[in-house]
């Protein structure tokens, strides 16, 4: 299975262009859309958002990642194994937190090149077709070399007190695990304090509150509502947390 | 083949997430997105749109239809038969005017469990495993128990006078059965008298009509623009039948 | 391989009855959703985009193209043969500069029918099932008639110095080859006189540019920000050329 967690929206030509790439080159694997709306050339948010929805899929699954605002640039292209998955994709922190939370990850420097590269389009004409092949079982080390983790230099957080996505109900996630967080634990967002509930039906319409989403990250919800216009929150958004 | 109807949106993680399980644990079965933006949360306007849009489907298709504001809550799990195809869903409306139309409608409770629940995604976690093990050729006793209709508690009209549905073109679905309907049939909508059209050639550009769409639903448009926005339409407002 | 290239969206139901059609008349073929998004009911931008991005797919690749806002008047429905491509769908304009851009196009009518029609739903009813007919390799000749080419009667140019497709990212692609432009050439767009940069990162943030796109098309942006509303830019706004 290739997994696509992308910016590039899915009505215009990106996802498709990427898909026709990887059914030519591996007819018989499936494709799935992760999110075709990741944090548009946000490489943090993204990474947060990657590290908790990348975790639920099974080892052997290969994500094709691509929020990749140095396109053209002299950024890394590479492939990360971890906990027996295989992510490609940019070298821009895309990748940190999988692998800051990874027993034992690996980073590789992608050498092989397909063929012409358009400087705009990594995701096609790159980063696709080595997906492609080690989805079709090719060995990483004939496509790519080990290299040095820079993520260090970017010293991002281990969670991210911050809204990293909104989603179609309107519904914000935060880039932090709900699972390290205390059950009375506050969360202030847009200057209102909210507390946990189990479900949405658990509070009264119209409340708003916090609660673990279905992939472990705390997500802000309104009851019957749409929380992010309501309160006012967006990608980038502070959260506090009360303990 | 198995058809989604969902208010999941396609571009976040939700279509994607059910899409994965299906392609996991039915790997032959195609899956069909038909809507991911069926009305937000509201099962009583998608009964009508799933009705009219089921009903084109071959039978033997499974439906996978989750419009469910009250995941989490006491709210039963269910499959349908009807006319030859099954639909896996929540039981809180969604299904009874595809029962109503049916000659010999069944309804099941779902007591198998696949595993883990989150409580706020149960079309991943309960309604994919079992349309995947349905479409697979299951038999519907190993997964569910015939159960008590309780739709007639609800109450809801045979067809429903108020627009369903808002498409990409800006053409406003009613709930409403074209067929039903004369041709000297006036819909007021927005306070603006309309008349049936049988195509939008027919009609001069920007002017507005009705017209019974190609699955069946009396549908409101404008030759060359965009009905809801220009007459001021939204899913729930209200149409008016004057014969 | 099948390419569909519509105005239809994707999240409503046009796109996935289409594809149940494809689906079930040629399963073993690929469906790849290329713009679900082209101009709305707009042949003449989308002509010009459909060149640009139907030409990037391999010979014998059948692409599947409705724009179509006369569905239901006299226009023909016809198939194109192009490159080794071949493209379904109305004769309104769409397939105008895929044909001039061509070494030996061939115009061909349908004449066959596959069942009952409904007057607003050609892409559905009658384009579907044709392209999956051709895409399984039966001969055009079992489905349509040649045909002339009434194209000369619309007269369109052969570049279009117009913004035709404005993408997830907000930028603002235009219906000119960038190969024909020098790179001193100067757009005038919003009445900003934009210069030529190989990539963006070769700006500073916040700048505007055009760009040569990695389907050939020049392309209006902004580094790290949304060309399209920061410039007013929409489909249909013209452009100037300075050379």
């Amino acid at each position: 299975m290739i997994v696509l967690f992308t910016d590039f929206g899915l009505a215009g030509p990106y996802t498709g262009q990427v898909t026709a790439v990887l059914h030519q080159r591996a007819p018989e694997i499936p494709v799935i859309p992760l999110f075709a709306d990741a944090p548009t050339e946000q490489p943090k948010p993204s990474s947060y958002l990657l590290a908790a929805y990348g975790a639920w899929f099974p080892a052997g699954t290969v994500l094709l990642c691509v929020v990749d605002p140095g396109v053209g640039s002299e950024r890394r292209a590479v492939v990360i194994e971890a906990e027996g998955r295989i992510y490609v994709g940019p070298d821009n922190g895309l990748f940190d937190i999988v692998m800051r939370r990874a027993s034992d990850p690996r980073l590789w420097e992608i050498i092989w090149h397909p063929g012409p590269l358009s400087p705009s389009f990594h995701g096609r004409d790159l980063f696709a077709p080595v997906a492609a092949r080690l989805a079709l079982g090719a060995p990483i080390a004939e496509l790519a070399q080990p290299a040095a983790d820079e993520s260090g230099e970017r010293g991002w957080p281990d969670d991210l007190a911050e809204i990293v996505y909104i989603d179609h109900y309107g519904n914000a996630m935060t880039g932090l695990r709900g699972a390290l967080l205390t059950p009375e634990t506050r969360l202030v967002a847009a200057g209102r304090q909210l507390a946990l509930a189990a479900t949405f039906s658990a509070v009264p319409r119209g409340e708003a509150f916090w609660y673990i989403n279905s992939n472990g990250l705390a997500e802000i919800a309104v009851n019957g509502g749409r929380a992010a216009p309501t309160l006012g929150l967006e990608i980038g958004s502070k959260i506090r947390i009360e303990a």
